[in-house]
């Protein structure tokens, strides 16, 4: 791996810009095939860039404008957490989601990514169907 | 500060292993007087030893057997993340939350704490009153 290689930091908040903008095309290059990404319930396990793609693309349908504030950051190696609020502007307004997400990033791509959160507090927020 | 002084993740685990015999009073020896914690609705904020108590006591109350167990672990500088299962005997048996924990250490107590989890993951769980 040559010395310009992004870190794991690095790799993860690139993942999560192209997130902001909704690039999925972009945002899925992260993602190593085998990736795993859990939810709270009703959400649960998906992976893969396709499973990981099949969960945010219709989630994000509604948002007009995404920001995903990063709190606070530390890493371990290839392990990354973000305390993060997220915050979605929908037809009526924003919302906002504080979030924690964990990352494992193997070989420059993200393997493992998992999301805590409080799903009523978003899902109450979110417009039906 | 003495080169023994506990290390932030150090100080961490030994507020979580209090508290996972629920011993209050060597819990709360860890947390700074105007210490903020923080969990989802319908919890929210509170400050201080005596408010960490007033949410953690009445909680655990019905537990038989705690066990806080830590999957993955960061920290920076004073900043330590906690990807964390736990794990709760009541007395129809065990219930687990997929939790992390964000806390910030400064001058060796707890000044920040935030948990994020699924509230209903857990309120759904629990005995009632």
């Amino acid at each position: 791996m040559s010395s310009t290689a992004p870190s794991p930091a690095q790799v993860v908040r690139a993942f999560m810009k192209a997130m902001e903008r909704l690039d999925y095309d972009a945002a899925v290059q992260h993602l190593a095939p085998a990736c795993e990404y859990t939810n709270p319930p009703p959400i649960g396990t998906v992976h893969g860039p396709a499973g990981v793609r099949a969960v945010l693309e219709p989630f994000f349908a509604p948002t007009l404008e995404n920001e995903f504030r990063i709190l606070r950051e530390a890493t371990d190696g290839g392990l990354v957490f973000h305390e993060r609020l997220d915050r979605h502007r929908l037809k009526d307004g924003w919302v906002e989601l504080p979030v924690t997400g964990v990352y494992e990033v193997v070989d420059g791509k993200i393997a493992y990514w998992r999301d805590y959160f409080d799903a009523q507090t978003i899902l109450s927020q979110w417009p039906r169907g």
